[in-house]
């Protein structure tokens, strides 16, 4: 599998994704600034993705305040650092999570009075932590979620909750990957995943590269799908989830939530406690990012609708825990209430 | 406005929908068999529109039968025009409908002794009466259906049901154009309709070019849209409705319908009375086209998802009756049980 992302020599690698899967190249990444564009451009995206990359920005930034003179201009050229980052993409959770955990270390060490130079190499081991850290949790989601697919029956995924998402191995495609592992015959269907079609270009390129057979479907043909009986389990991964369990993720998950639950399909949220926001009490605590409107009037460079529309084009949505059977952290599986599970999982932290 | 269809010196003129709305430019057919392949390959789409088309692809089947010399080769000619016409797409009925209608004709004025040249233009004059009806019922729709859609809302549409999919003035559409026309303030949002994209291509060219202001959205987005209450009510056309209400359509209609009706936004589905199927009892009885998977990894020539994947790509939807608020046809409003509703309407035939 090619790595996501990769730290190497002074610099950040980005597969970028915005090419696969005709191209497979990667961006060098040597400011924060540039990893900043680089999440906002979606050169990486997937919430878990997302948090590693700005661990590696962020670390880089570390290395431009060191390069200051003064304690208070490497003060101000770090928090432009952090600002910058904090403001590439509103909705996933993690990337604020990842940029206060080596914050807070930063402002530790800084107290401690470490030289900025080794505060910057103290800032990359952990930006490498975090994505160890990330890998780890896909794995160990992967073993809580499986037992939970039944066997014989179709998965239906939508977006891209793979490897490409994530350090590795994916949330929601770590559990199909954990599925095939133990045995089961599930066989995988991926949503296209409009308008950027993360389903159609990143799922099926990344499942194929495992040998795992993958049926594509746009995402129109979802509730018919779950309509026919084929489908055992949908399994999603997330942006950021409230403490009652609302979940936003791509758009279009919603959706195929209420055509899950109109057939009786249980819907598995998969993703590391880093997507669990506890301070967002519900959804309409989540801000849900619009993207430009050629991402729904062009493909690539071509132009598919008439000169003069306006759109409306949100990269996510919530779906109402209420229509969220389990939601699967490397901590365990939590079932409704999720105020209640939730909480108790946050305990263990 | 440009017109999807005309018959004009011995010719069916066929606006080519597929390169809409890049390029206008007409396919001009001549035989039944040129007919059938402009309906198989979408040169003209929409069930209205591909009845209309039929009609006229029939009548020029009658001609080539008027060139035979024997009457059983004349019958031999116009059996096969019409097979290959009713084989050309199965979910629409009014393609269907508009053969039978034709066929039945032909017969009678077979019997008759009429000579095969009159035959035929019997025919073609019953082709350009099965068009003008078309249009005139798809007024009557907009007349039945304007009055029941709230003032100040949105008015959701997915696909094209439009006068590009009619005869003229279109269904769901000519409901907006009435909706427009009666001084309400309700602005238009249409759905992309992957993976033909008719919302996108058709939909707001078609409504751009009458000067009506119209906003595009990925499918995926249309739970959200539904979900912020800027929504009144969600209007769409029918491939096939069966007697108990259940309504085929383009994909995607049953999950627009799922999320309307969670949050409580009234459906009309605004179709001709041909489109109504008595025969067929419910959804059950209703054959879904699939469609060629390289509408799904392929837009244009550009290849979009990993090769060696599979693909499920079904033409057509059935929307449950239990979803459904509004059947408007040319005949008036039917409301549930639809099994009643529809069949007073049928007797007023």
């Amino acid at each position: 599998m090619v790595p996501t992302l990769e730290f190497k020599s002074g610099a950040l690698l980005l597969l970028d994704q915005r090419v696969l899967p005709h191209t497979v190249t990667f961006v060098s990444v040597q400011t924060a600034r540039a990893c900043a564009e680089a999440i906002r451009d979606m050169a990486v995206r997937g919430a878990p993705a997302i948090g590693c990359a700005a661990a590696y920005g962020l670390a880089l930034g570390a290395f431009e305040a060191a390069r200051e003179g003064s304690a208070e201009a490497q003060e101000g050229v770090f928090q432009a650092a952090h600002e910058v980052l904090a403001n590439s993409r509103p909705t996933a959770v993690n990337l604020r999570w990842a940029l206060e955990r080596l914050s807070k270390l930063r402002a530790r060490l800084v107290v401690e009075g470490m030289p900025a130079g080794q505060i910057a190499e103290r800032l990359l081991a952990e930006a490498h932590a975090v994505t160890e850290e990330d890998l780890a949790s896909c794995k160990a989601i992967g073993q809580h979620g499986a037992p939970l697919v039944p066997d014989g029956k179709g998965i239906l995924t939508h977006c891209n909750a793979g490897g490409l998402a994530t350090a590795g191995y994916g949330t929601a495609l770590g559990v199909v990957r954990a599925v095939v592992a133990s045995g089961k015959q599930c066989p995988v269907f991926a949503d296209e995943t409009r308008p950027w079609l993360q389903g159609a270009r990143l799922t099926t390129w990344e499942l194929l590269q495992d040998g795992i057979p993958v049926t594509l479907l746009p995402d129109v043909a979802a509730p018919s799908l779950l309509r026919s009986g084929k489908i055992g389990c949908v399994i999603v991964g997330a942006d950021r989830i409230a403490a009652n369990g609302d979940v936003a993720n791509k758009v279009g998950t919603y959706g195929v939530a209420l055509a899950a639950h109109a057939h009786g399909v249980p819907v598995m949220v998969a993703a590391p406690w880093s997507t669990i926001d506890l301070r967002a009490k519900d959804g309409r605590d989540i801000p849900i990012e619009e993207r430009p409107s050629t991402e729904v009037t062009h493909v690539g460079k071509a132009r598919i609708a008439a000169e003069g529309v306006s759109v409306f084009n949100p990269a996510f949505d919530v779906t109402p825990a209420a229509l969220v059977s389990y939601i699967v952290t490397e901590r365990g599986v939590a079932r409704a209430p999720f105020s209640d599970s939730l909480a108790a999982q946050g305990r263990l932290g």
